[in-house]
């Protein structure tokens, strides 16, 4: 496998031969590539819990073939969309996936649904592309990358898509604690893609925009409400008011999947507490995994669709 | 040494008999109570380069013990002193102490200024500590505790003392990347004060006050300049302007040791860049150990002489 360079299954897919779902262990990147083989919808969702996988549309594209696993085994399907289903609570992707699913659970349908996402991706990183000025230093926040679409990615997408048309010269990378996968995965993927980067603790990005190093600030989603208010990656939210502070435009990338028009606003987004042994196992802890961005501090949000403004 | 309830002599001390200059070292706290002997001025240089001791009035206090060390063991004190200015950078209380020093580097006056310094911590904290109304939910970065400055604290001062008048309720900690203070140091001076804590990632305090759940922010300084502009950790301008967007009052709690006249504006203060590797070893970092924030975002500045509003 190149290291960073992935195509679409080698960061999940199902193999019928067994059958089982196999995905890219997320958790162990840069440092070690392995992969986790789940034999069960309940072993898929319980590696989706795990962040094994992570990221809102390759959870959703892990959960269809986590459906189309327990098809092929003979599980109850009500039980194993449940289970899935309950993996985790913020990302929209995740029962819009399974509702895709509904009447066609089979491989076919998983891997189709699987490279509509892929490209969706590569749609709306080129219009989100539009919006970058000659000689752009972007700074991103934890991945929205092809590990966390499935393939080529959002936010990442963007800045790849970028960087391809000789806008793009610099990118920022919150490092994203407490799991890293600024530092970790986002470094890797732009690395592997010869984009210029560097690795800073969330607590720099203020200092960074102070002194004039940031033109643009650009994140994936988990979930967008109706009127845009937009959940994300833990941290999101205080990049945004950072952001309108120095006059430096956010825009969210994110496929339509992520898009919730059943939920009015960001108030009614669920948010996921994780463990506070994530923090710390010395001390009490607290450990919100997102938080929610009005639409009035969003920019523009890209789908594949197009360009939204507020 | 009871964990956490440190006298001033447990932080540092000076002992004639050798003699030698011995420091708690901070970086493997709370794992670990080990201390550090330091036989020559260089060597407490080398100790406050690498923060076996850190914050502002603490590094002032060890670098005066550092010079009475070079006087008893006869060195060169020109040499001593130069050596110990250029540590470190950006506290101004380092050559603050080197300066009250001169003509008189004996142990006497070292402990002096350590007791004083103490002293000082005491009385800004009760002033602080008048700012707080009952039911007080605060936030606080980095550590500004008895650790930083040889013993009571500033910022963590204020939280002792309004807990002890009951005006606190409960402390947010940011955990503080890249080497964690928050969540190693301050949580162990809270815990060990009885006070309710919770760390939380330093992503995360954006979305802690949008959820009304912090009253005041209260940090300490590296250096202050003459109109106010205030350096401190990375992470401590973010939070400034986080609060004020929040309408939640930010105070800065340190002696008028940091307080650096000589600067007219935070744009003359030096800031400290140190080791990419405290981010990451495997991709290329950026580590700014301090941000400026500007006075205008600083709801009030409270010394040993009193509180300061803009």
């Amino acid at each position: 496998m190149g290291r960073g360079d992935l195509d679409p299954e080698e960061i999940v897919r199902l193999e019928e031969d067994g059958p089982r779902v196999v995905l890219l262990d997320q958790r162990k990147l840069p440092d070690e590539v392995v992969e986790v083989v789940c034999g069960s919808a309940a072993e898929v969702a319980d590696a989706i819990r795990t962040m094994v996988v992570r990221g809102a549309p390759a959870i959703g594209v892990t959960a269809a073939y986590g459906l189309a696993l327990a098809a092929l085994r003979g599980e109850d399907m009500d039980a194993a969309e449940a289970v899935l289903a309950a993996s985790r609570p913020t990302a929209v992707n995740l029962p819009w996936a399974l509702a895709q699913m509904r009447g066609d659970p089979t491989p076919e349908r998983a891997r189709a649904l699987h490279r509509e996402e892929v490209d969706r991706c590569r749609r709306m990183s080129a219009h989100a592309a539009e919006l970058f000025g000659p000689g752009t230093r972007a700074l991103t926040h934890c991945n929205a990358g092809g590990l966390a679409t499935g393939g080529y990615g959002s936010a990442v997408g963007a800045l790849r898509a970028a960087w391809e048309r000789g806008l793009l010269t610099h990118v920022l990378v919150d490092e994203t604690r407490p799991l890293l996968q600024g530092a970790r995965l986002t470094a890797w993927e732009l690395e592997t893609a010869g984009i210029p980067h560097a690795v800073i603790a969330d607590g720099a990005a203020a200092a960074m925009m102070a002194r004039g190093e940031v033109d643009v600030v650009v994140t994936g989603a988990d979930r967008i409400a109706a009127n845009g208010d937009t959940a994300n990656k833990i941290g999101t939210y205080g990049l945004a008011v950072l952001a309108a502070h120095h006059g430096i435009p956010l825009y969210v990338v994110a496929p339509t999947s992520t898009i919730d028009r059943a939920t009015p606003t960001g108030a009614g987004i669920p948010i996921e507490e994780r463990d506070p042994a994530e923090i710390t196992t010395r001390f009490t802890a607290r450990n919100p995994a997102f938080d929610v961005t009005p639409a009035a501090l969003i920019a523009a949000i890209i789908t594949e669709d197009g360009v939204w403004s507020a």
